[in-house]
């Protein structure tokens, strides 16, 4: 597999954890370290998996079930750095939304691409 | 400087060129490629340097005068990748908000950090 191809095998594994509300799978994407950084649409940042694990584990806890559908995914690697952007496009029950979203990756010593930012914007009127 | 140091010295070029409404120094900031991306708060992103530069410049050649404060920074380097999150605490006339930033820089042949990713996005309540 190429970087770029696991890179964006990496980012899809991220989608269907977030689809499957599965807190184990989340683990496994993630760098376990206290430089990664989650910002959800309109929250303020959280930095180390602590606190990052801690907001998946309290949004699958809720009610609101997530859909994805990834529209203009681009992906880029420099060396043992990934990035990817993409539209999230959500379906919520019957509404939806877009949210511009950048998803960086580390390649760890043993290969391995781990999440080391997610960060997603609500596009107004997307 | 160390690696860091040029990835924030990068960062701060960047707040001085948006202050001053520079295309100038706005253009040296960034790398010009078809792969940069720019995410300005609530909208769709923006790909290729022609058109992120067309998007600074219509910022520039409007009446919004902004003035940032920047809080919480943080910088990471990975070989020739580096990005910055921060909170930027605007103050635009008499209101303010936060936006949560992720800035992400190459360094290029020539030893010369380029910004290649612009993402913000407003925190709400913040």
């Amino acid at each position: 597999m190429t970087p770029s191809g696991a890179v964006l095998a990496a980012n899809e594994a991220f989608y269907a954890a977030f689809e499957a509300r599965d807190i184990d799978a989340m683990d496994a994407v993630w760098e376990h370290s206290d430089r990664v950084v989650c910002t959800h649409p309109g929250w303020a940042r959280l930095r180390g998996w602590e606190a990052v694990r801690a907001s998946w584990a309290r949004l699958f806890a809720g009610p609101q079930r997530l859909q994805f559908v990834l529209t203009t995914v681009d992906v880029e690697v420099v060396a043992d750095a990934g990035w990817v952007h993409l539209d999230e496009n959500l379906l919520d029950g019957g509404a939806t939304a877009t949210v511009a979203a950048l998803n960086v990756f580390h390649r760890d010593a043993d290969g391995r691409w781990r999440m080391i930012v997610h960060h997603g914007s609500t596009v107004v009127g997307g």
